[in-house]
């Protein structure tokens, strides 16, 4: 499996507020802009998650801010699997200045996988497979790393 | 037919941009607000026009801006239906600084009527008489306001 | 002091998703607008704040979801000064919807202050004593209430 | 004077709505989005025009919807020069559907240049002789092309 290079982004004007700076409310759209680049990056894009009837709500979400972003910069957003059972999928982000190398931002979002037909939960194992092996071996790759 | 009185608003932080005023395109979701708060006005509410399966899709829209509106500023949006045909249905906007009385901003929607089922047009005359003589009332009355 | 009322608001169309709900980054914005109605009603607009050189950047943010909000709901959110010491300032949000009563989602968010003009933190005891009253104040009135 | 191609774009999953499509608002902001990149690709990019001490408010915006743009779709966004006086720029937008060719919208915006110093009207060929050369020689350009 190819290693994600992670996601680049330039802020948009828009995204600006009346201190100068990035609004704290964009990151978190940004991260899930990340796992929708990863998705598609890993052959499975978002949209075909969903015509396969899996909806991927999200349960929490936090974002801990260490540098401003303003615009002109450029990042790079690495999104993690930090955990994965089959019922649950949990995601840490990174939001790293190009110019500077430094982390500006850290972050989190956990979530879970529903029916969009009947609204239950799901478990990807028995029900997809190919999309619990997916998440499974990106999420093995990921731990190999960290233990090297 | 009572007279809506308008729907008034402050700003959010988040819509202001780095140039310490509100960012542009937040004015066309305002339009929205507005619209929505006069159909509840009317004893309508936009969530009651989707439960019985008509859409109110965006054709067009136009903003133009005389005056900028910052954070702090209070404004009060005034909805005027310009054009209703059971067919199509226009809407003219004026936003009006509370503090000075100015027009800061006019705009513009375009709207048709579509089955959320078929995804087909809709006739509101024959297929939803109700709505359709709310649309034409208040319409009127605006039309006979103009005439005086 | 009187109590704080919490801060009603209905979720705007644009606000949703296509998963028919209202996306998760919104309840980032509506803790903001909270915190900003939160002020006015302790007759210290945030405006006024920025008038005196202070800026209140957010360190971090979190949000839990506990119960999707839907368009045509009404929500009130309640957020409460959760830590209080000079130089930060901790807020905690429930977000209730209105017909059951039910929380719906709860988050955080952490803040300090910095001067404008220089961009370097700020004691508000020493700069600012009669905001650090506010803050003290409003702080300790929850803090008596949980004694209670 | 090298052509633009255009900028690409995918629709983020937070711009869609409840009705299934990206909400309309979004587009005037992805109009925004596509004068930054035209003018990062024309080597002077938005923030070096903000440097100097250039405002470039906006005076209105129109967008005409024809065809409806879905999550999963790409796109791609032509902004012309449709009139630059030195005193005023105004921008066409066509948007295309990568996958059929189709124009999914059209849109325009108006605007002035001004002075972050002092909020007067700037005249470009006078005071940023550099920066009315290149809207005049991209305009120009247009010009020359659509009399062919």
């Amino acid at each position: 499996m190819k290693r994600y290079p992670g996601y680049q982004r330039k802020p948009f004007y828009y995204e600006t507020d009346k201190m100068g700076i990035i609004h704290h409310s964009n990151y978190i759209r940004w991260f899930e802009e990340a796992r929708v680049d990863l998705l598609e990056f890993l052959d499975y894009p978002f949209e075909k998650i969903e015509e396969i009837g899996v909806m991927v709500p999200v349960l929490a979400v936090s974002s801990t801010y260490k540098e401003m972003v303003r615009f002109g910069d450029e990042i790079i957003i690495h999104p993690t699997i930090s955990k994965y059972t089959g019922t649950r999928l949990n995601f840490e982000y990174q939001i790293i200045s190009q110019a500077t190398g430094a982390v500006a931002t850290v972050g989190t979002s956990d979530h879970c996988f529903m029916s969009s037909e009947t609204s239950r939960l799901i478990h990807l194992k028995r029900q997809h497979p190919e999309l619990h092996e997916l998440f499974m071996s990106y999420y093995t790759l990921k731990t190999d790393e960290d233990a090297e």
